[in-house]
């Protein structure tokens, strides 16, 4: 039983899909779509495959995410019961700022009782740089990142957290652990060629099952990603 | 309904122009003509869109920005009440030092005053690096940009904060997270080709709309700057 | 007497297999298999050489595992009372934080009760990242990696330790320090060319014994990884 | 009007000189020449259009100032009371060492009665980077450059800041804020092409202005700096 | 009078041998031989030159050492009593943590102590790096390496001390100052081309003495280091 | 009236040698004979120029300093009265750390002593990096060393500051900003082209006298450095 996002591409180079339950970081620089690849996965799971979804933002607000994604011809109003987006949590949080625990356990409880309301079985969380920005120290920021992974698959969610990188690299997370703690981790690249930007995208681990290993193009078209598993990436290797 | 730059090429890349509301990063280096672009937005505005709007500039004094621009065909004097230039907020906010939340609310209570002022539809901060100095950790300096933006779009001002980058990299931004939290980069770029530099411009990232990907060559002329979008950046590509 | 790892082409590279009582490092980036290895060399003591053995997993739940694992062709479940797989130390190291010196004592006198429950002769801990992450200072983590090492070695197990390391780089351990106190390394790595992933493994220190020298090739396949060493790694040598 | 710097191909690539009132960053590494070119500004200002000026050495006697230019043909004691000379203000300012607030501004005081005194239209300070280095923090070392630049505008004096940076580099300023509150930036380069080092001149942001963007050649002949704008730099395009 | 290593081609590329009472580094990546070069430099002076010598082993239990050893056909159970294999005061020195200047004269008490019972002419320390990470701060390590190179000397030791380096660089010393207090370096490397490490040894310092100065090739053999100065290092010169 | 070294290629190089009572840095890696450059000048100034000199190690044992010498010809103990070997000042100021004022002007203090007993007109530190590593903030140091040089120049010594550079940069110091307050910089290089390393010299700044600018070869033989102005530094140009 596979939980297919919904692009046909992905999910071909997935096998099938992603493992239900499973946690996985989708990495990238800023521009790459991140946040569409995201709202895609929430947002077919309700329309093709019935499974209830939420979105957390913690980086825009509801109604830009909105407004952006009608853009793309989704339109997340019409989506109903079965869908939540949760905007600003990250703005709660911010009044008990020493409580690193509470903080925590805050927004962990907040998960939880969305997911079980809306019965969701897949979530996504964009972005977790600024859920991580919440704690101080490397080690708090871990083992906030391992709590949070073990309560999405202990509530049966499938998940998708969007991580931002550096630019100009190949870098696959932020902090350079949130990878150790995933089950798997999906990465979009934008590679400069000259005065052109090259989108590619690789699945950089999947626990538990065979997957293609190699950079694919894709591209952000009216209608969301699409990914291109029998093209070539790059036409010209990159010199560098 | 785009709220146009006014430089046409630009708008052309931005397939009509930036979306209301929104909040944009103008990255470049030193000299790549940040400020210039900003004033143009703003200046623009009030000529050809009636859209009032006001310049903030935390690193020069208000004379000498009149001059410059002055020099390049824009009388700043001649706007009337519909524009608004503030310079120096930097220098006010420095005598209550330790007290980063008034500062805060002082600074975006004082742009919030002077936008409801002149009804001010456009906004220019040049730049956002000298305002985020003002904060020490990345924390607090994130937590300072994300309320400075929400209350941008919440005044329904399109806004430009310029932000000054490192020389001779491709980095969009200083402290590596501004573009987490706007809804669109603009970047600079400013390449040595042996004793030349090129300039070029990109759309690094810009939520809600289709735009150019490439980076394609601008010029600053005797009239500001330039977009050429049908033209190749680099003639010679860059051997690196 | 070698302690063959069942995977052959590795035990061939290692002149016949580990050496009794030694403790190895494991070190590879994300996605390169590290668990994989980890859990056949487990898997093959006990079904082909009859070596009892424990997997210490530090990431991942036990749970899912045992369906990766499965995935794979290894039933753990099958390996009955010669087996032991111990999920979640971390978890229950974390309640006493400041307490470094428990921290350590705690885990190595469950390791060692463990071992001689089982009778171990095997034993792997997945990853000795999250292991250090425990102790604040290089001069503790280095400390607690010198105990534990000197633990197993004096049980007489032979033990491999994963270790996550950063993207493309040819790092062999993730502190800097790992290699100083271990017998030997092995590494996983994993090239990018163009659009394609490279995967090669080699020895790069193994105290006591010839070894082959050279990356060769491996695969993870239907049946976990499998070592290639009379073909070449990189067919086109890589330009960088 | 323009202040003249007096060397011909510089004034050239500035199209006729500096904007008066303006500060300007002198860049450069190592043995480029930037103590020169800042007598050079001063002595030709008093020599040739009669505008008084005072040159400030952290780093160097007067003594030894004064015979270095002496052996590059400029007699600083035949320039009388339109000159003054002013060495280690920095040895003065060493004993109030936690005052921060007392240096800068004992510092900025000891300026204005020089430049008042003297009627000085032009002022070099002999480097940045010591002065920078008596403040502690980053916000502090830019308040520090932000007022000295403040005042030198309000004195109606145009200046020259020079300042070291980092060999091998193309840095244009050692904190990497500096340029961000002058008003000019003008680097000088040495790139070392095997055993050659080549020297380049670059205006890099000249706000106010139209300038040459190229760099061209320079010397440090017997008579001070030399400018050829006409040739190109690297003979032979640096290979790297 | 020379002091021979007994590596035939490394006493050459010596001029004939180290110098009595010199300390002297030996530099290499994880897996390149440092701790086989030093057993041999012993054993081989009590063999062949009747040179006492006394082994200090900060990574590895003796045990382990004795085995490794015999399995390069050097068995130091039969060097009696001219031979002194000292293992673990890493581990007596850590119980009084906080006294930095204790644990440095104990470390050297002993040191001293065992070298006048054996009547030592050659030390070596491995590694050196363990040693120094007693130390907090940069100059307490530079002090301590100091005084310890101090006291070997004045006990007319000539004495080497291994030092891990950091893989894929051609760094001479882990923390960057080792190198200045000693009176010699040579360098182990460890250098990968394509899928091959090519292993190299040079001279990097070495005071008061003519020596070889290009790299040239090593191999570790069934008996130990064996250097070859007749042959070209690198068959195919590195591309990089 | 110059200073010459006595090394026949380095007067050339300097238009005839150092200008008397400055202050100019040896700035070099490990190995590329600073101690040597630095005995030679006052070696050959005793003997060739009638000036007397002092010798200040902070490095070395001075019985270690004078074997090497001799070793190059150079036999310390026959210069008499007109030479000074300081060694092992470091040692003396360690016993009351936490006084930086103190050391300081202790070392200052005996430095001006003996130069005065000896009449010394040239003066060698070696190494300064020892020397820097005293004091703790970047503040002090540059304070530190700003009081030495100006010291030594009030003395009208001419000196030379060894300074050890990190391994495979083209760095000319080892904080950054040595150079910033010497009136010289003089660097060895040592560069790697395959297995070879090749030694040049240049001198990166100079102030008061024109000077030969790029980097020509040198060699270290029986009789100390000779430096070769006429020959090509590398035969084949370095590939990078």
């Amino acid at each position: 039983m596979r939980v297919k996002t919904g692009i046909k591409g992905l999910d071909e180079m997935l096998n099938g899909g992603l493992l239900p339950g499973r946690v996985v970081l989708i990495s990238g620089p800023t521009g790459s779509g991140k946040t569409i690849l995201g709202v895609q996965f929430i947002y077919n799971g309700i329309k093709y495959f019935d499974e209830p979804g939420i979105f957390i933002t913690l980086e825009q607000s509801k109604k830009k995410i909105k407004e952006d994604m009608r853009a793309l011809g989704m339109d997340l109003d019409e989506l109903g019961d079965k869908f939540r987006l949760i905007g600003g949590p990250i703005a709660k949080i911010k009044y008990n700022k020493e409580k690193t625990k509470a903080k925590l356990e805050d927004f962990i409880k907040e998960v939880e009782e969305v997911v079980k309301e809306v019965g969701a079985k897949r979530v996504v969380i964009d972005s977790i740089n600024l859920f991580l920005l919440l704690f101080k120290t490397d080690e708090e920021k871990r083992r906030a990142l391992l709590e949070l992974t073990e309560t999405l698959s202990r509530l049966n969610c499938t998940a998708l957290l969007t991580c931002e990188v550096r630019e100009n690299t190949f870098d696959i997370s932020w902090w350079g652990f949130e990878q150790f703690v995933v089950d798997g981790v999906i990465t979009l690249y934008n590679v400069k060629q000259g005065s052109i930007f090259q989108q590619g995208i690789a699945i950089r681990k999947m626990r538990g099952t065979k997957h293609v290993k190699d950079i694919v193009p894709y591209r952000i078209t009216d209608k969301g990603i699409v990914v291109y598993p029998e093209e070539p990436w790059l036409a010209i290797e990159k010199k560098k």
